[in-house]
C-alpha cells in the first residue's frame, strides 16, 4: 500500500470534524476476481495529525487490483487510517454498487479510549 | 427455502454495521395469489459470524412463488437471519410497492440480549 | 364510515412498526364545498391486533364526499384505528394539497397508556 | 396588518402539530426598496385556539410592501402569531432567497412557560 | 480582509438561530495555486450583535486569491465571526468541491463559556 | 357539467401557446366504481375565446363522482373544450396513478381544420 | 400465456396515444435461472381495438417464470400485442435491472402498413 | 413601467441566444386583488441591441402592484422588450404557481420579418 | 482484449434499438498514470448479430489496467464492436468523472452503408 | 490568457462530439468588480485539432481576475477556442449563477463554412 502521510492539525483546541468522500474506491472479489466499485467516506475529528488529502488519494489506488471483502477493506481503511494519525474520533464508511442485484454498505468507527466530545 | 450460509467475522472487536439493500424481493399475495414486490434492507451488527452474500440473494429468491403476508415475510427474515448468524443487532425493512392505491413498510429489529453497543 | 377490520398480529412479542401510506386520499372543504387532497400515513406498533389493508381503503373512500376540516379528519383517523386495533403506537400524518397558497401538515399521535418501547 | 383570526382546537387533549408552509412571502428590503421572498413555515401545538388558514393568508399579504429585515419578520410573525393563539409550542421558519450570492433561513421558537410534551 | 460589520439584535431574549449559505466561496490552494470552490453555511446564535450581510459577503471576497488550506479557511472564518459578534453559539461549514477525486467537508463549532439554550 | 365558460382573446395575431395542469382530478372507474387520479393538462392556442380557469375548475369537479374509462374522459374533454372555445390547436393529456401495478397516459390532439402555425 | 383482451376504440377518428407503463414485469434468465427485472412501457395509437388494462396485467404475469432473453420478450410482447389489436402504431420499451454492473434497455416499433398519422 | 434599457450587440454576426431567468416574478390577480407568481424565462437572439440586465429587474418590479391576467403580462413583456431591442427573435415564458389547484404557463414568441437562423 | 461473443439476431426484419449501460468503465491515464472512470453507453440496431452481454462485461475489464485518452477509447469500443457484430447503426457515448474540475463527453456514431431505418 | 494547446485527432474520418463541461468558471463584473460564476459548456466536432484538457483549464482559469460581460466571455471563448483547433463545429453555453435575483444562459455557435455533417 502507497504510504499514508500526514500533517501537524492546527485548531487542536477544537473538536471539529473533517470529511473525505471517495466516490472512486475500486478494488476485486476474492472470490470471483470482479472488480468491486464503492464510495468511500472518511469522518473523523483529529488530535494532533490530519490525513494529507494526496497520500490519501494514493493509498486508495493501492486497492485497485487487490483482492479483497467488502468488510475487511472498510475495516482495514480504518485500521491504517488510525495507526498513522490517532484521530479523537473516526468513522469509515463504504457503500458498494450492486452485486447480484444487492447493494450493500459497512459501517465501522473508532473512538479514541477516554476521549469524549468537547464543546 | 434455500440454507443462508455465514462466514467467519474477522473484526469481531468492534460493533460495525453491515447493510444489504435487496430492490428485487418479490413474493405472491396469499389472498389474491397476485405477485407483491419489496425493497428489503437488512442491517446488522455481527457477533462471530456474518451473512454470506449469495447465499443471502438465494434465500430472497425462495420467496418468488410463495404466497405470505408483508407483515410475515419481514418478521421471517428477520428470524432466519437470527437464527443462522446470531447477530448482536439487527433490523429488517420491508417497503413494498402500492396495492390498491396504498404503499407499505415493515420495519422489525433484534437486539441480542444483555447487549449493549460498544464504543 | 366502511367498516375497519383488523387481524391477529402473528408477531406479538416485537415491537415492529407498520406503515401504511395513502397517496390519495381526498375530502371536502365544509366551507367552500370544494374538494382537499392529502396524502395520509399511518405509523402503528400493533399489541394483538393489526388493520387489514384493504378496509382501510374502503375506509378512506368514505371521506370523499365528506365535510371535513383538515385538523378533524387527522385527528378523527387517529380516533377511529385506535379504537378498532387498540395498537401500542400509532401516528397519523396527514399532508394537504396547497390552498391558497399555503401547503399544511397535520401530526397526531397516541400511545397506549403504560407502554413503553421493548428491545 | 390584516387581523388574525383564531378557532377552538378540537382535540386539546393531544399535543399535536399543526404546519402550514407558505411558499410565496414577500416582503422589501428596508435598506434597497428592492423585494425579498421566502419560504415561511409555522409548526405549532395548539392549546385552546388554532390559527385560521384564510386569515393567516391576507396576514402575510400585509408584508407584502413593509420594509422589514429577514431577522425581524420571523421573530414578528412568531409574536403575532403567539399573541393570538396561546400555543403550547411554535417555530417558525423563513428561508429566504439568494440576495448578493448568499442565501438565509432564519429560525425562532416559543415554549409556553411550564409546558412539557404529553404522551 | 475586508471588515465585516454588526448590528444589535433586536430579539436578544430568544435563542433563535440565522443561517447564511454562501455557493459561491472560492480561495486558492497554497501548494499547486489553483483555485478551490466550495459552499460555507455559517449557523448562530446572536448575543447582542447580528453579522451585517452585505459585509459578510465583502469578507468572503477577500479570500479568492488567498492560498489556505481548507481545514484552515474553516476554522478562521469561525474565528473571524467569533471575533466581531461575540454568538452563543456559531457553527462554520466548508463543503469544498472534488479536488482529485475527492469531495471534502469540515465543520467547526464554538459554544460561548457558560451558555446552554433557552427555551 | 358546469358550464365552461371563455372569454376574448386579446393577442389573437399571435399563436402563442396556454398551459393549465391540474393534478387534483378524480373520476370513478365504471367497472369498481373505486376512484382513478390523474394530472389533467390542456395545451392549446387560442383564435377568438380563451378558457376560463375557474370555471375550467369546476368543470374537472363534475368528473368527480363519474363512472368513466381513461380513454373516454381525455377524449371527452378535448371535445367539451374545442366546443366552447374553438382553438387553433388543442392537446390534452391524461397521466393515471397505477391501478394494479400499471400507470398509464393518455394523449389526445385536435387542430383546426386549414391551420397551420403561424410565425 | 394470459389471453389478451381487447375493447372497442370510441375514438377511432383520432390518432391519440395510449401509454401503459408497467414496473413490475420479471421474467427468467433462460441461462442462469435466475430472475430478471424491468418496467415494460406499451405506447400505441388504436385502430378499432384497445388493450384491456387488466388482461394486459394477467398477460404480464405469464412471464413471471419464463425462460426469455431480454432482446426476445420485449419483441415478443409486441408480437402479441399487435396480433390481438391491431393498432396503426405501437412502441414497447423494457428498461431491465443491472446484470453484471450493466443496465439494458430494448425498444421495438411497429408501423401499420401504409398508415401515416393524421391531424 | 421603469424604462428598459439596452446596450450594443458586439457580436452580431452570430445568431447566438440569450436567456434570462426571474423566478421571482409577481403581479395582481385583477378579479380577487390577490398576488400572483410566476417564473419569466426571456429566450432572444438579439439584432443590434441586448437588454441591460439591471433594468430588465426594475422593469419586472413595475408589475408587483398592477393588476394583470396571465396572458397579458406575458405578451405585454414581449411587446415591451421587441419594442425596445428589436431582436431578430424572442420567446417569452411565464410559468405562473397554482391557483384554484391548477398550475398554468403561458409561452409567446416573435420572429422578426424577413428572419431565418444564420449558421 | 477479451474476445466479444455475439449471437444470432431473432428479429432481423426490425429496426430495433438496443441499448447496454456501463456505469462502472475504468481505464488509466496515460500521462498521469491515474485511473480514470466512466459511463460508457452502447446502442445498436443488430443487423444479423447481437452483442453477448457477459463477453461484453468482460471486453471492458480489459480497459481497467491500459493508459488510454478519453477520445480514443470511446472510438475503439465502436471500432471493436462495429467489427465483430456489424450493426446496422451503433452509438458509443462515454461520460468521464471530473478531472481537474472539468467532466467531458465522447459521443461516436457508426451508420452502415447504404442503410436507411425502415419503419 | 494562458496559451490553448491542440493534440492531433485520431479519427478525423468520423464525425464525433466532445463535450468538457466547466462549471468552475469565474470572471468579475466589468460594472460592479462583484465575481461572476458559471458552468461554461464546450460541445464540439473536431477536424484535425482536438483541445488538450489541461491546457483548457489553465485557460478558463485566465478569466478569474478579468473584468467581463456574459454574452462577451461566452463568445470570446468560441472564438479563442475556434482560432486554435478549427473545429468542424463548435456550440459554447454559459451558465451564470444569479444575479439580482436574474439567472442568465448565454449560447453560441460555430459552423465550419461548406461543413455537413457526414454519416
Amino acid at each position: 500500500m502507497p504510504e499514508l502521510v500526514t500533517f501537524e492539525n492546527l485548531y487542536p483546541g477544537r473538536d471539529y470534524v473533517i470529511t473525505h468522500v471517495n466516490p472512486e474506491f475500486t478494488s476485486v472479489c476474492p472470490v470471483t476476481g470482479l472488480p468491486d466499485f464503492a464510495t468511500i467516506t472518511v469522518e473523523y475529528i483529529a488530535d494532533v495529525l490530519c490525513v494529507e488529502l494526496k497520500s490519501l488519494k494514493y493509498y486508495y489506488l493501492g486497492f485497485r487490483n487487490e483482492g479483497i471483502y467488502f468488510e475487511s477493506s472498510v475495516n482495514r481503511i480504518l485500521d491504517d487510517l488510525v495507526a498513522v494519525c490517532a484521530p479523537r474520533y473516526m468513522k469509515v464508511t463504504g457503500a458498494f454498487n450492486t452485486r447480484g442485484g444487492i447493494h450493500s454498505v459497512v459501517v465501522t468507527e473508532y473512538v479514541k479510549p477516554g476521549w469524549t466530545r468537547k464543546q
